[in-house]
């Protein structure tokens, strides 16, 4: 079955987890470019986080072509080996989830994500020619479905969605946005519309901000095609980081991104909270995005176990809730076996020297200037670095 | 070369990462018994990891074995599959761990670690037998060296010394224990001094604390042997977890353990700190235990790769203290590239409502009590159930 | 000078700080009723505090009559020594004001705040006599201008100001909310333009909420009182107390309130950054409410003393931002007689099994059952008892 | 009845608390000198702060003679009124002391602390002559017995109760030392063993510390004494500061020392711990030092009632563990009015940005250097300064 006769069916869909974060930690991506020529270089890694997002859960497993667009791959050629080829990676990447994919009941979903192009300036029409080289090889490969997703600007995913969508094939829509809405600012209902409109059939939020916030963003985007008369499902992959204190471009702009964020990973009964929390607003699509593990993702098929009538295959090695820790040898260990246990915690982060909150990068640079450097990222090197100077 | 020629020469070795915790993670170890009968039933997946960790740079693969004594099996067997016996488990490992060590230069070391039947109190003689059991399978599969690891009483530790140095191979032996000493009272000069009279040439300690309190235990040990003019190699092998508020049994007491100690995981500048502490120290066997990823290990062999002449194979997926973020679109992200920004930050945890320290569980526990629990664990579940509710 | 004179002119006023919290920790208020009765039963005690804050900098003495209205006295009667009546406790109030300001530059303001006859759903006229009975008191002994504060509900401040206006004395109205407005959800730009209406000639906010709450609230009073063409002069008397975590209602509802709030007081230096941002915004009437010591009026004195040209008389048992450690014994010390440490220290709780927020009580109850409450306070106990225990 | 004849009874007496902290909060008293030439300046302020002690439930004031030495008002002349004599500051502290005590039942301490002349190394007979000008004063003005308190060194401690001795009232001798012992390394113990021989009746530590710390250091000195078969009455005026972050030296160490250690400040229920493990340890004689408020030392007074049979005067203004909110309006305030409530919560800083713990300052400093700095501190200015620089 396909992805909309499941969603139609009313059936939650189980995501998957963030490919570019958890390799980066097994050594195969590099922060920075986040590129994935892995699918070439290392195919058996990238085929073992498949194996495990599926056995967690996962009913969709997205090809790890992140990023993967002709201009990111040659933007960023010095960090990759130089001979990959831009159709070799989205090839490779198609190859192994389908492999994957076969050994359970999951469907591939090709994935294209913003551009270079798009942020240089470049016009529409070349913005989506790059697109239709990756669409060409997920049709070639016959993928399932569609994901335009990790777009910060709403125009330039609604172009992404209309190349999709001439594919015929379903397309689903997230943008990497909090309430505060696109970075031209253009609120979350509105995205959402012109995301359907232009022929989304799924429309939600993926990265850049935490579960609660990003339920939030959720939320006004249902909002928003309630008000226009539209319909979509609602499709959430959030950070699998606590960012409270995020502003507008979220998580990027902490200053622990990329290489601290690790006191902020939430924790297997956080993700049961969120994945609690995002069906009963109505989501469907329930996944995650950057330091989303496996365990992550078992986490919302556990939760929603009972709604769905099965669980995953990895919860042969858990347990509900602790209860497989009633066997432990220590008596005050035993204790923690229950859901009000793990439920209250208040974890400690080990950290006494350390702060709960920061305040983002980016904060003091003047609005007009930050407003410039995001909307179409640096024309050229010396006019941000002047930029810059200029904030300090 | 033997694990001895390279530290005898002065070199540095690399050791690898915790298994039980990275693999419970990935969906194929159950927390509570911890056993790792994922050898038969995913090798795959033990392989995998094993290949990450060589390629960041591990020099030393140890076979996936912990728990894996015939009575742990058994005892924990209800949640193993059953018919897996304890000599296939420890036979996979091995040929796993080899298969993966051929493919770079490493060395494969077979591993025992604290059994029930010497908390059940059974004699010496018995608990040996369950040692010498393994022992075979890492003489039939011809392993390259012996370490001893994860043991909270020296008695026991010494025993399996005894086991393994009858094999002729080296023998390094870690005791789970802090500052203040193994479940007995001993503190770790003492321990240091009875491992290596029982013939380990190797010692120090693994799992249980965090980077700074085991390199406070291994410069004990260090001290003791001094004191009795003994000589070994030091090694040290800590939690990729901040652990400044436990108590004697280290993280087990800690209320996070094992579900939600997120917040606590050390970054890759703190091992790299770590790292160099532990040189500074003396110390020539640096790796990790519980909590260490792939990324955590690779931090190691960065760090003192000026000492060794050599980057490991996954460096190319990395940069120095976060020099690949150089190229980042946003001025403030390239502003995060050098060292002394990731060196001197203190990373937030987004968690607002959480503490940074925790009092562990067990110190409500009356002395007499937790020690009775502690050293002989539980003759009985209705024991130590009457214990517990005593105490509250 | 009077008030307006001084404000018509440009100047800075300096107001005081907050007698209820100071004399509960002294030991002479009740926290709970936070009745004044003080004024008759240890007058010393309330003169030493009003020459501490006139000291200080102050240039406006508040009367001691916090909560003196008839109502509120008869109300908590069981707590205070019943024979004291309300016009002695006004009375006691205005001569111990009167008596200290005589001894410096400052003036004596009466005030009034809200009643339990307006919680208590009583008509206008009945409210109104409550206020004309203290009025009464301020005029026989000649106070030089009135302040309505500490109200939650506009239509209370309103009717307050009425009463005050009706004197020819200038009119201070400032209400205890925050950004979001009174209890009813008025707005404060919209309760700022009905207290000029209605004859207040400066308007702002006081107690509730830390100063860059209350600061907030009075720039949303600004733009209201702007966009009504309406002109007013600004005031600010927020707590001292660190409160980002509050809901509607401020720090009432703060677990820690009012035992336990110690860590949450504020520097000098925070209070010097107040003041400065206060300035600004235009606003020219600065002081503080409960937490305020005479130590932090200082500190508004010391950092506006340049825009003034003087300094407090207190200033000669302190220093420019540190500046009077410079002649300390240790050099470590010595560092920190400068601007740029205080400026920039991020003080440490030495509480690390504390969090760093709170959940405000109250928002476990339901919004229906929560307004209830809020906007006219119990009509009785059990009703009260009743919707609490639902909520729970 | 003297404070013998009472300690000897087995009564609790329950000192003041922090003159110098309290009044620097007031204005009367500078941050750095320190010293209390406000009983000449400023009367009024320093008999009001008594009144609130003993209302309080004190049953000795100090003299306010802290630092009142004549090298040190001289040394530190630039900051006070020159024309102050030491004498004339030694008798005012104790007139005032001497007309409160006798609005109640208090005794009248006279006390002395140490002194520049020791610091720069002058001998035995100079410093003693310091000690003894005090000393003539207290005897003039017959105070009731005699505290030696805040010393550093033992040494200097016992030349200061060998004078106080000779005038044959009581003698009570407080070091500001933590459990590491004095600045040359004497241990609790052994300082108290000292302090007895040279003629202490009564011995302790103040200041430095929080009450936890200050009750270790306290119990050491206990076993100390009963090592040595000797009997003292044990005392403990420790900080209402938080401080487990602390080093030898206390929290003049710490980087919030002195303006930002609001955060640490303890609150009433903190106190009411403090003062049941003190007499739990068997301390009788119960205060405390900086920071310590007048509603602090009524939770002392407070906590003792049952053993005491009577309560202070200023609980009149209080109620047992929070009960007096228990007419509160809201009911979730009303909630509040209960132990359980109290003696469990866990305050928040409302800090989310600022760490939980702090490195003291001084550690980068070598060991050497820093002894030399402490021990003897620092002949010369340049001396310092140029230790200062090479360490950083």
């Amino acid at each position: 079955q396909g992805i909309l006769e499941r969603l139609d069916a009313g059936e939650i869909v189980v995501g998957d987890g963030g490919f570019v974060f958890a390799l980066e930690k097994r050594g195969y991506v590099k922060a920075g470019p986040w590129t994935p020529e892995a699918t070439v270089e290392h195919p058996e890694a990238v085929r073992q986080l498949h194996r495990e997002f599926l056995r967690a859960g996962s009913n969709v497993l997205q090809t790890f072509t992140f990023y993967a667009s002709e201009d990111k791959l040659e933007n960023r050629g010095n960090y990759v080996a130089e001979k990959i080829s831009c159709q070799k990676v989205n090839e490779a990447a198609c190859d192994i989830a389908r492999e994957v994919a076969n050994e359970g009941d999951a469907l591939v979903a090709g994935g294209v994500s913003q551009t270079p192009s798009y942020l240089s300036c470049k016009d529409k029409a070349e913005v989506k020619a790059v697109f239709q080289k990756q669409l060409d090889v997920f049709m070639k490969k016959n993928v399932d479905f569609l994901i335009a997703e990790y777009f910060e600007h709403v125009e330039e995913a609604v172009w992404a969605v209309e190349v999709l969508k001439e594919s015929g094939k379903p397309v689903a829509a997230t943008m990497c946005i909090g309430p505060e809405g696109d970075m031209h600012g253009v609120p979350p209902g509105q995205c959402a519309v012109q995301l359907v409109k232009a022929g989304a059939s799924i429309v939600g939020v993926n990265c850049h901000f935490d579960p609660d916030t990003s339920l939030e963003t959720v939320r006004l985007m249902k909002e928003g095609l309630q008000a226009a008369k539209l319909k979509a499902h609602l499709m959430s992959q959030p950070l699998a980081f606590h960012t409270p204190d995020c502003g507008k471009q979220g998580f990027i702009d902490l200053p622990e991104f990329p290489f601290a964020l690790e006191p902020r990973i939430v924790t297997r009964w956080d993700i049961q909270k969120y994945a609690r929390k995002a069906y009963e607003l109505g989501i469907r699509y329930i996944g995650g995005c950057c330091g989303f593990e496996p365990y992550h993702v078992r986490a919302i098929a556990e939760e929603l176990a009972p709604e769905r009538g099965f669980l995953p295959e990895a919860f042969e090695k858990h347990g509900s809730w602790g209860n497989n820790l009633s066997m432990h040898t220590k008596p005050w260990v035993r204790a923690r076996a229950r859901r009000e246990y793990w439920e209250n915690l208040k974890p400690a982060s080990g950290r006494p020297y350390c702060p709960s909150m920061s305040k983002p990068d980016g904060w003091g640079v003047t609005k007009g200037a930050k407003e410039l450097m995001q909307q179409k990222e640096a024309t050229s090197e010396q006019q941000l670095k002047e930029l810059f100077q200029k904030q300090k």
